[in-house]
């Protein structure tokens, strides 16, 4: 029986920090054995550190464990990061220096050219970029690779289906985001209880960039972005979990509505351990997907999509919606985690 | 001194009609002097027959008038309609034909080619529609004139705006609405807390078409729709009042941004009774509009825009905000009913 | 390998009844063979007939069943019934006399003589009654079992913890109730969103005098009622599910504090399929339970008891929770039909 | 025509702040002329400062007011406080010393025997303690007179009518306290959407204390308190403003519930400019007081009562709801000042 490489998170305390525990207690091939946060925390142990929020319970022995400062000096073979993008950028690249593998939520070193930005089932070829950001950084065995915006996951896959099947030349996006994208203590209930917030502090500018680098080429060491062009507009909804996106989107080719649901509904990556059965989940009924009943399809690892319509100013239209903490955070670190051991970048 | 116009509401005890009571109440031009709603509710007076769910007291007056059926022979001089689209059509037609003014809130007729559909600041002289109509339907003193639905209200003004200063080639708008939209019962708690429904039965069709009759130019006795083409997206949020419009908007020229908002600060109308002393209240802060803090400004009858943009895809985008019920309903139909008086359709 | 017993549903398309169907899904010992419900979806297979309201699937099979009249000709070995009050009583007669063994949620019969009113961890032996029901209204082979209303389930273990333990003079009680436990479509959003009602229809007095009949004692073939009064204030919250109760008990003798939570975490019942871990979980944190939080515990079976403190005006105070629609319901019938299977009523 | 008196507010910019600001625009006695807030504040003008969270907009001449250090060197003849505990009771005393009246929302000095404790419907005599502050402390022309907790105030009212008329024994009281009386940013939203949180810093004994000073006796320099005793619970609800008590009394003498009624309906005080038409407004209606309905009765001033009804181990039980930052904070502290103004201790 092979051991379980051992994890350390660094900002464990935090709403995605702590989604990394749940997420990880039973998993076959990682164990949680460092947890890392602020000063505020240090000293204590993660129980009396962590406000803990999600309704399953604190695993005891993650709770027992002592809460140590974000210094590269872990007893780990793997690091998770969601420590906030002001110390991200500074703290990864100190981890990955001193030899650790860093797999980040953070959005501070998305957009390096050296630094991969995957969703297994789009880009899992862009894990070469790991060659080159070790030689451009020094880097001897650690590296970075980073996962997209919690919105930008949303409907990444189903663009990349689109993509890939007729070409897609330009998008529009409005989203209808959580209020656990913004962490703990986070939105304020003044602020959004019965209304509606329509600005999210830094989204835009990521929900327009991100996807041109994820559904890009790697061409030789440098990845090509992907051409389109993206018009998005964020809210911030009384919901808890679950980021909904509205999207309508112009193809190079203009097919049929069923093949626009089959390229959908067929496209798919390689089996993880956290892969869903199906990576896009396509619901018929005139009213889904909505957060609170398809947040968690597929332990909230699928993407659900719906009301897909002919559109009269782009080409198609529907609605995407995803977990934001777990497909769009936590899952999808632990996924790229998953595809990095898959693919020889970590363990053995 | 004038004595007021004696008004009959049909679906009284509706929320619209409910508005509609709370708003006539103190009018200096219209006093409510029958109420009439389905058989249920025949005998009883409107305290009794109406479930009041408004903030504010329901008027004593009111509340003793007996609630009558919905037959054109009411004692008053004019009719507000909120009734379902389902019995709207044939009973705004019967009173028109009974001789009764109808200003309807109701779907039913608004794309009627000889019913005005009008919003006093965009469209006032449609009103010459009502000569065709009486003709063509016979009628002699009566006529059915119509507000549009209460998200296209949102944004007709905004759009009315760029169009007359830069001409509108296309249009993306996705919606938040909220709750009151739907009456009452309406939408039960366990479908929209803490969730959002993507779908809203009638909606996304009447969106992306009511716009081009209003700011359509009425040629003879007919209405020439507009040009440019909408894709709408409708969705229910937990927000009791106020409908949020996410915009993208083409244009035929392409001005700067300060010369686009001035032509919506600048948009305006006739001064009505219960016009707001600017139509369109613009603001500059990052996160405004909200429904919550915009819903009821100038008294819920202007409409509140910020968040201007430059668009990646379109020209611009911005956010458009008014209360669903008052600017978007019920207040929409009190304009339209100070404008018939002014223009000399009603009273005198 | 032993055969599943055949589980018929009456008010299969519910609230509750959909809660049926999740917790039935893969049990050991029940399958649902049969499922009934109102004229309305009569002809229809349920996946047709039912708005299903849950995060987790539908499971396909039962998707696929025939909707049935609520006739007692069903092929099935027990029925479990959601039905509404006003329909429940001569129809779960009904089928009792057809020779059904009934496992009923509704109020209907719960507080006739003959009736076992049961929670299994409190008075499994009440089910002695079910002789005297047979000989008293001529049933054969059937019967007709209930368990208690959704608030009373919350704090009648801990009131019975602390009746063995101590004796139970008096009992205030203030509920805050998810809107779940009024069905579907249930509690309007106008009616609770940003507010509180504080009257939930017949409520009140079953919360004041289920308890006494639960508590009592079978003595020959009648229940002697517990001699406590209780005082019960009942408000509908926005909460989606899990009911919370915050308790007052004036005991005979007065305890110390930590003999009262040894009482509470000590008290315990048989060990059935559904049973949680611990009948009562006791947290310590001060701001505990939360139903968000706390509903889900031990699979939505156990009961949170927190916030215990000696009282002013009576012995002690403490808050308690439990889910409404699993514990306090569907969840509380299937708890009662393993405890008849256990003791031989069903089955076999 | 009188001069309005000059006020400054400490604290301005949070949560009660403003409620001072928008209660005090056009207040025919009082004029905002000062606004002091924490360093952080400093130096900017109010609009900048203060994060506006009200509906009604900020009064422009206000927003222009320089953001002062909280020291006692403002131009002005009354100063409102509503400052955090932690550094209320020495701000306030060292205003009172250099010869403000200070009118204050804090709870820090409330239960100090020198300090009235003041609802004026109640207990306006007690400003006679202002005698013996002065000499106690060394005041000269300054002084502190405080109002009672939010939640205190929604019952203490219908106590004392019950008090006055009947005699009180004890209290049973559970709140249902909304998100505003946390503050801003205040309670996260992750915290009590879909949820409940049964417990509020330090509230519990407010409520079980409060009251008996404010129901107490003025004899000689000193209150001797009312000797009833409460049993407070408090719970956080998802809810924007209006708290609401449950509230169940034991009486010295058992009326009729008729004439607990007229008790309620008919207690009153002096009439002050933001004294409500009635002191407790009684609904009959069953559902009734509701926080989203009747928080803004008599413009946030009066209380509503409702659900009244015998009790099992109690007399009586009924329902209260007031509006916790308007007649629960910012408008009681107005109402003091109105009434000190009215008993010549300040002006003039």
């Amino acid at each position: 029986m092979t051991e379980k490489l051992k994890v350390g998170i660094l900002g464990a305390t935090g709403t995605v920090g702590q989604r990394f525990i749940q997420l990880l207690e039973n998993h076959p091939q990682f164990e949680v054995t460092e947890v890392c946060a602020s000063e505020r925390s240090e000293g204590k142990n993660y129980a009396q550190a962590a406000a803990w929020k999600l309704a399953t319970p604190l695993p005891e022995r993650v709770g027992r464990l002592k809460v140590k400062p974000i210094e590269p000096t872990l007893d780990c073979d793997i690091v998770f990061s969601s420590l906030p993008s002001s110390i991200a950028a500074s703290a990864e690249v100190a981890f990955a220096q001193a030899g650790y593998p860093v797999i980040s939520n953070s959005s501070a070193l998305r957009m390096e050219a050296d630094v991969p930005l995957v969703i297994p089932e789009i880009n899992a070829d862009h894990l070469g970029l790991i060659t080159r950001q070790r030689t451009v950084r020094n880097f001897d065995k650690g590296f970075v690779v980073t996962n997209p915006n919690c919105s930008v996951i949303t409907f990444a896959a189903p663009l990349a289906a689109l993509s890939e099947a007729f070409g897609v030349e330009s998008v529009a996006v409005t989203t209808l985001q959580a209020v656990s994208g913004a962490g703990y203590p986070g939105v304020p209930s003044l602020d959004v209880a019965d209304n509606v917030v329509p600005y999210i502090d830094g989204e835009e500018p990521k929900v327009e960039t991100e996807p041109q680098k994820i559904l890009g080429q790697l061409i030789g060491d440098s990845i090509e972005h992907a051409s389109f062009s993206i018009s998005a507009q964020c809210n911030r909804v009384p919901v808890l979990d679950g980021h909904l996106a509205c999207l309508k989107v112009k193809l190079s080719v203009t097919p049929a509505i069923e093949d626009v649901r089959y390229a959908l509904e067929d496209f798919d990556g390689p089996a993880l351990t956290s892969s869903p059965p199906k990576l896009i989940v396509f619901r018929d009924e005139i009213d889904r997907p909505q957060p609170r009943l398809d947040r968690d399809a597929s332990n909230g690892m699928a993407i659900t999509v719906g009301r897909l319509q002919p559109d009269n100013v782009f080409d198609f239209r529907f609605v995407a919606l995803s977990h934001n903490t777990i497909r769009g955070a936590a899952g999808a670190a632990i996924l790229n985690a998953e595809l990095l051991a898959d693919r020889g970048w970590v363990g053995g």
